[in-house]
């Protein structure tokens, strides 16, 4: 059996993987020359500027990069001829489901309400709070993210309606999962929407005056997708005159520069983009780097190809 | 079939349940002398002077009070002789299991520091922070509550150990429940410590300076129960060292004092005991008071029987 090399970016996670039969891991941080040249598989360091990736070229025997992060565009253009381009496909799903619930509780239970009481030594009357229990919850987006999201709010005895670009048969979670074509029907009885789709030409801009108007008094707006699937004007027009209230992982634009006004419109809360990075995100690389080099070395295909260089 | 005459403090809870079967509701606040004096069941006011309930003695036919709280210690002195008590099982657990797993996300995900670099308009770089995925969650009190927490916790990818007075099996959710006298081994392992149990002399101070310092570094504690579990001075001194965190809906004394040095520790969040108070008390009310006035109505035993007056 001849060894697959593999590069990771960190000392401790060759260590973690080193048990896996087939593969001899050397670590590659991409801030000097590959340690060796003969590497067939890289996992290139996680949150960097693409531009390292740049490097790429100096392994010519390389067979596939397999990355740790969701989103691959920004490795495209690295990717040298003939070479396997696998995503971290599920790694942030944990941790983004997390903050959007996280989001909504804290919003729906007046965490920050709280907080600022706490600041002034306020024992604040803040009785009869909207639960999330009870509520009649909307997922636009029910990929991997909006799955593990509706598991959360199901445990806390809110009622979930699944949304996707097309209509479908439902799974353990939901009866049946909506297209988004019927979301005039179902935002008038929406108190808390998830917002978790791509951003695409068809969703820039989908929660805009007409569909925040379409929601019902004090519904709640949660985006862990990308700041543009919102109009942030609307959004604020919407929040100040005190109709709906939002939480926000993520917003347009971004980083919220110090004098948006989205930062002090009433009935907002906003994370800096946090949704993904917490100590989730480790231990789930690694499960997905095990399960994939294990089948490399076994001679497998990756699973989680989504392009080729040159192709 | 005999009518049974039952009060209820809301003119919407009597709307509510008026299709019960063998019931007729009258509407009592209990801020005027009783509609009629032959009434069967009251129903008193939620949230209310203990004081007032002095009127049930106008009530000279009364066979049974339903409380609409799980505490009922407040009315035990003005139960009239031979009057069953009620308390009001369950109607509380869905709220504060909801803010129990509410505090611990927003502590661990950052939602205060978050709250405060919105204040500053400061796109705050907070990646990293603990999850609750993963974390070691130890509930102390493995009561409806208790379980109702594990619950919610378990949605989360949360590991979940349950300790009651007794060791006992465990349940659907738990392999079996830990003894309260098996604290000291489970101690060092416990990332999230939720306190859940009732306030009495066992339990009074449990969270000690030693039970602190047996905790991991930065172990977060969420107390839910009653403020006098913690002793408030070892906790302040624990979180002060930055060793553990704290998130508390209740505190001793409570209200806080504005210039008790609670308010200002470093890692503690303070909610204004709400645990109970949220939206998702009303419909568990009533569904508690529909089944319990169904039973009696059919001439069966109210089923949360906590005394009888006079004995």
């Amino acid at each position: 059996m001849t060894m697959a090399i593999v590069s990771v970016p960190q000392q401790n996670w060759a260590h973690e993987l080193a048990d896996i039969d087939g593969c001899e891991f050397v670590v590659w941080d991409f801030k000097s020359d590959p340690p060796r040249r003969d590497i067939d598989v890289v996992v290139p360091p996680y949150l960097s500027k693409p531009t390292i990736l740049a490097r790429l070229a100096d392994v010519p025997g390389l067979r596939a990069v397999q990355l740790v992060t969701a989103g691959y565009e920004h490795a495209l253009h690295y990717l040298p001829p003939g070479v396997q381009l696998a995503n971290g496909h599920g790694i942030h799903d944990t941790s983004t489901a997390e903050l959007a619930v996280t989001l909504a509780l804290a919003s729906q239970r007046g965490i920050p309400q709280a907080v600022h009481a706490q600041d002034d030594g306020d024992w604040l009357r803040m009785a009869g709070r909207p639960s999330l229990a009870d509520r009649r919850c909307l997922i636009i987006g029910y990929g991997a993210i909006g799955h593990a999201i509706a598991r959360r709010l199901l445990a806390f005895e809110a009622h979930v309606t699944a949304v996707a670009s097309r209509a479908r048969a439902g799974d353990e979670l939901v009866e049946s999962v909506h297209g988004i074509d019927e979301l005039a029907t179902l935002l008038p009885d929406a108190e808390v929407v998830f917002l978790i789709v791509p951003l695409t030409d068809a969703t820039r801009g989908l929660v805009n005056a007409e569909f925040l108007a379409a929601l019902p008094d004090d519904a709640l707006v949660v985006n862990v997708a990308r700041g543009g699937v919102v109009d942030t004007e609307a959004l604020i027009a919407a929040c100040a005159s005190g109709r709906v209230r939002a939480a926000l992982d993520v917003t347009d634009p971004e980083p919220l520069p110090a004098d948006h006004p989205l930062w002090h419109t009433p009935g907002v809360l906003v994370t800096p983009h946090v949704g993904g990075a917490s100590t989730a995100f480790e231990p789930r690389a690694l499960a997905l780097l095990r399960r994939e080099l294990t089948a490399f070395a076994a001679g497998e295909e990756l699973r989680h190809v989504v392009a080729v260089g040159g192709e």
